[in-house]
Parts: structure tokens; C-alpha cells; sequence
């Protein structure tokens, strides 16, 4: 049989949730893996190799028919050898570098005359002033790349804050972004998939509640959302995956800004699944994972119709529990309905080890719905005792 | 982390089937498998060997926590060996022999006060065609252990095909089962999950239709099954799981005979995920393949709620394509809400390989959910040129 097999660089989560999907549909997937210990390790074969290092690269994408990612760490010079070489990379460095550079990001999203804040390119504290005290403060300042989950962003208030930012000037960038701290109303994702042949599948658009930078709750779709706004980002997301050439899964993060431009402004884009996607993995009729491995093989896309009126997302992550598993039973038998995800990681504070779905069959069961992904979640964080 | 590791004896695609199941939970899983080839292999870890080699159980049970079954097929002497030396396993062999031994079992559906059909033990024509002369023509001769999807099995129409079974009075059985050939209006099976610490879930029942002896498509729940029969059949269900002592899924197998005892008359069981119940891989908040890791495992078992009004399911048997991947294109194009599940077998005539699973968000859709999953099968199956 003809049965492809995904090279998936990277094993943290995203690797691994993609395994389940790739067995349904009788496709074989193996992981390159950071180490024997990560999470896609459990669930897929895999090999150790690292990412960094072009022959590594190079020799893994050998044995498989295309090439994708848990991440967006794989540097882009490596990307361009490989495309080079023929390897069938989904998506390309040509699209990952509006991924792994914020600065890029925003040009292209004023290129495609997409909702950007105001923002800038420093390259001193100098520069830096003169952007807040000519947009106003607070400001947000971010490195191009490398960062995540509210790494690499720093909130200034002030200019005396902004002073406090001279080591981020001797990092290794040209230059930082600065932009202006949206006074937005509240967080929303739009997904799109897309395949090489540009065929496109978006994703009802979803709220999505950080809390100190990490994803932490997500309610899918977002309750309330003017449609005129939800159409209009799950167009700028389609418009994002054509105009940036982006293949399999493209969340694109964004501000809602009621009255302000269409509603909504670009925060950030992730050219892969993404935690603000993980309630697709029980509540489409096609999970993100499943939609990613049919985009990166250039097959048609699945439904992306929610299964019930709503479902919930709350993530799970490192508490006081340790034993994750000693908390099994009492999550599952106060909440049934409780759909439990864990990825096989060990605890450490604040890190993503698992998230909860629960679907709300009907629009009045939302709140049911959430009080039970919450307090699932918290059960297997926090223990038993503190249901 | 304390996650336990569950075994399977047994690589089909049952076996296979666990394997996302206990990624999502986090759960580590293992296989006996039969060969390097067999369905689960590609799917999840696993050891080559044979289950009928009682030391070959016996080191695989040492590196597991609970041993389950993909099929019923190892000898229940080793079972018991396997019991006596410690091992957990989930269903035990008080259980599973009568799942292997159909005279067994309808003893015990008459313990239980279960309906059968007319039934005997019967060890020579002379008592077949005694049977057969006092019940009426026709009757099903079976054996009683070893036989599967049809095969094992035989309608006999007149005392002159009972002349022709005189070899399967050869075979190496003590008595033969003969059962009057119930009048049935259809099939139907009725799924329940349960613990060793006593806890149980059904399902909803279904309809089943077979064809020539083997299960090709299933409707979820039975459309316009009297509830009181539904109700009948469930409790009927939850008698066998706890009168045998079943742990795990158990899949009962009946006839609907409207007007004849409680509506439904016991035909078969199944101690371990069943065809049956492959719709509610994606008709239901728990799928039979979660719940029966739940089940084996201790855990509180998960809810049963369809997510839809109606899920299909629909068999694909090896037919004339056989490269299903050269499918996907057309099939997921045609039918983008379908749930195409594939097992990783190479194709021979009538062999199960996969099913895709269609769910009918309302009771209006039921038609139409049915149409699809039926073609999109057949895309499958037949290839694209039969669409």
C-alpha cells in the first residue's frame, strides 16, 4: 500500500497529538525527537536527533514523504538546504520565516492590508522612546524570534521602564518590535488549513484567555462574537495562509477591538496546530491534528463543523500534582463528560501537561460546560484534595 | 509518573484501535502481536509472539499492568495459569470462557434468566435432526468455540442439509450447538462498559445489518427501537457483564423479535471492543475503545452520550482497490464529514480494513449521513472510478 509517511521535527505535544490521527487514518508517522524522554516519544516512533543540525535534518527527511513541525525553532537556513534538496517541507521556509520573525510578520500583514497596531523596528532604547512617546505608553516590546507563551514580550509602562531595556538591544537581533498595547476587549484565534494545491478550511473563530502569557481557556466558538467580525478574521486568516503561502494548520492570534478597523487586530501567527485549536481535537467533526496531516499531504480537508454548540478547552498545567495519574479517578468520576488529554511530560510549574475538553451540547449548557473543563483541569493539577 | 502500562494480546485492528485512545489519556500500551505485519504494529509498541505459548504470556504480562484481549482466541488453560500466578487481566478467564464457548454461554443467558432461542447441545446427526424435528426447520448449527464473522456456522434448512453436517460432528468438539433460526425483524447489539470494582456504562443500542454473517453497516442509536426493548436489551447487558463477571467492553449481540418475550432474544458476545461500536469512536463523548481502557484499568468510565442524533458506520471489506491510499483524494473530497478509519492491513476480498463513521446531527440527516458513509466506503473499497 501507497500509505505516506509525516516526519514531524520536534516531540513535544503538537508531535504528539498529531499520532492519533495519523493512525485513523492508516498513515504512518515517526517523530525526529529532542530525546527519549519528550512527550511524542509515547505515542509515536520516533528517533533522537536534533533539530539544529542540517545532516540530522537532512538524513530523517530521507525516510519519510514530507516534512513537518512541532515547532518553529528549525533554523531557517537549514529549511532553505532542505528545500533546496528537494525535500517536500509543509510549510517552507518561504512561509515559516513570517512564523519565526515577528518583524517580517507585521510587514506582511501591512503588505496584505491586514489589521496591524501600530508598531515599529528599534534598535536602541532611543528608538524605542521616541515610538512610545509618539504612540503613547504602554508600549510592547518583543525580540523578532524565539520567543513564546510570553517569553521574549516585555510590557512597558513608562519611559523609565524603556530605560530598563538596554540588555534586550545587546541581544542578537537588528532589531526589536515595538508595538502599542492593544486596548482590546478580549483574545480570539482564527485557524485556517491550507493545502500546497490551495485549498482552504477555516475554523469557527474562538476566544482565548491567557493568563501570564499562557493559553488557559478557550471557548470555542467565541460567545458573542459579531459575525461581521468572525467572517472578517477567518477571511485575514485565509488571506494570511495564501499571501504568506502557508500549508497545513495557521492560527493566527488576535486582539478584538470593537470599533476599531474590522473589529480585531493581528497579534501573532503559529504555522502549525495550536493550543487555541485543541478543543477540535472532541468538538469538530475534523480535529487540528487530523487537519494538519490531511493539508501537509495535500489531501482534501475535513469538516471543520463543531460537533455541539460549544466546547471548552482549559489547560492543564504543572501545579502541586505530581502524579498525574493519582488524580485519574477522581477527575473521571465527577465529570464523565470530561474529555482528559495528557502528554505524557513530567510536572514542572506552569508547563503544559494536558488539557480538558468538555462539549456543551446546547447554548445553555455553556456555563456547566466550563465550570467542569475547569474544574477537571484543576483536579488533575492541583490533586484530589483540592476538588 | 505512575501511568500504567496496559497489554493486549492480540495485533488486529481492536488492538490498533486502543492505541489513541490511550495517547490521549496518557496511558502507555503494548501488543502481543502475531507477526511484524499485523494491524497494531504500526500503530503502537509491541513484541512479536504467540499467544498460544503460555511463556511467551507470561513475559509479557511481566513488563504490563493489566492484560486485555483483541480477540478471544487464547486457550483458557493458560488464562487460568496466568490468573493463578498473579497476573491482572481484564476480562478474567471466568469470563471469557463464555465468551469462547457458545453451549457455555446459553447456559448461562438461562441462569440469568436471558431469552435464547430454542437451544440444545447436540453430538450426532441423530440428535440434530431430533432437534430440528421438534423446533422446525430451519435451525443454525454452530460450533461452539472458534468461529467468528460467520464462519462456524451453518443454516440448515431440512433434515436432508442436517445429513450433510456428519463431518463437523468429527471436529474436535464434545457437542455441537443447534439453535431454532429466530424469525428476527433485525439485528441489533447492545454495548456495555464495566470495572472490575462493579461500575457500569451502556450504550445506546443498535442496529446492526450483516451481511453473509459479517457486519457491514451499523446505525447508532436503532432508529425506532421501542425504548422499552432498548431499555430491556441494556439491562440485558448489564445482567451478562455482571453475571459472568465481564470487565471491559462487552458487546451483546441479539435479535429483535418484536412481540416474542421481552423483544429481543440473546445471539452472541463479544468480551472486548466490538464492530458494533465503532461508531462511537466518533458518535460519542466516550469511545468504546477509551471506555474499554477505563474499564480494564479500574478508572470510572467515561460518558455515553451520542454527540450526534444518529452516527453510521459503515464496514469497508477488501474488494477490488487495492491501494486505499489512491482513495483519500476522492473520498475525502466527496465527503469531507466523513470519519475515515483505516487499520493498516494489506486488502483480501471481504477482509475488514477499515469503516468510516458519518454522524447525523439531526434526525433528519439520518438518510443522508447513511448515503455518504456508504459511498465514501466504497470509494474506498472500489476505488475512485466506482464512485
Amino acid at each position: 500500500m501507497s500509505f505516506p509517511t509525516i516526519g514531524v521535527v520536534g516531540g513535544g505535544q503538537l508531535a504528539r497529538m498529531m499520532a492519533p490521527a495519523a493512525t485513523n487514518l492508516g498513515l504512518r508517522l515517526t517523530v525526529l525527537a529532542e530525546g527519549d524522554d519528550v512527550s511524542a516519544t509515547t505515542a509515536a516512533q520516533y528517533t533522537v536527533g536534533d533539530y539544529l543540525d542540517l545532516e540530522t535534518l537532512r538524513a530523517f527527511a530521507a525516510e519519510v514523504d514530507v516534512v513537518t513541525f512541532d515547532h518553529e525553532h528549525v533554523p531557517a537556513d537549514h529549511l532553505r538546504a532542505l528545500e533546496s534538496a528537494g525535500v517536500n517541507l509543509q510549510p517552507g521556509p518561504q512561509a515559516l520565516q513570517y512564523a519565526q520573525d515577528k518583524l517580517l510578520m507585521r510587514q506582511q500583514c501591512d503588505r496584505l492590508g491586514l489589521p496591524n497596531p501600530p508598531w515599529a523596528a528599534v534598535s536602541s532604547v532611543t528608538e524605542l522612546l521616541e515610538f512610545g512617546d509618539r504612540n503613547g505608553w504602554p508600549v510592547v516590546l518583543k525580540t523578532p524570534r524565539g520567543g513564546y507563551d510570553g517569553k521574549g514580550v516585555r510590557v512597558l509602562r513608562s519611559p523609565e521602564e524603556a530605560q530598563d531595556c538596554r540588555d534586550w538591544f545587546e541581544l542578537d537581533f537588528e532589531a526589536l518590535l515595538v508595538e502599542d498595547l492593544v486596548p482590546f476587549s478580549r483574545e480570539l484565534s482564527a485557524q485556517v488549513a491550507r493545502t500546497p494545491s490551495g485549498r482552504t478550511a477555516t475554523y469557527p473563530v474562538v476566544e482565548s484567555v491567557q493568563t501570564d502569557g499562557v493559553c488557559d481557556l478557550v471557548t470555542a466558538p467565541a460567545p458573542g462574537l459579531d459575525p461581521r467580525i468572525g467572517g472578517a478574521a477567518q477571511e485575514a486568516a485565509v488571506a494570511l495562509a495564501e499571501g504568506l503561502d502557508v500549508t497545513g494548520m495557521l492560527a493566527v492570534e488576535l486582539f478584538e477591538t470593537p470599533g476599531i478597523g474590522p473589529g480585531f487586530m493581528v497579534n501573532e501567527l503559529a504555522m502549525r496546530p495550536h493550543n487555541s485549536g485543541h478543543w477540535s481535537m472532541d468538538g469538530a467533526v475534523t480535529g487540528q491534528f487530523e487537519q494538519h496531516l490531511r493539508a501537509v499531504l495535500d489531501l482534501p480537508l475535513g469538516s471543520t463543523e463543531p460537533v455541539g454548540a460549544y466546547t471548552i478547552m482549559k489547560n492543564c498545567l504543572g501545579g502541586a500534582n505530581q502524579d498525574l495519574y493519582s488524580s485519574y479517578p477522581g477527575a473521571m468520576a465527577a465529570y464523565p463528560q470530561a474529555k482528559i488529554h495528557t502528554y505524557g511530560k513530567s510536572v514542572r510549574p506552569g508547563r503544559k501537561i494536558g488539557h480538558v475538553n468538555v462539549i456543551a451540547a446546547a447554548e445553555n449548557e455553556l456555563d456547566e460546560a466550563r465550570a467542569a473543563a475547569t474544574a477537571a483541569a484543576a483536579i488533575i493539577t492541583e490533586g484530589q484534595e483540592h476538588e
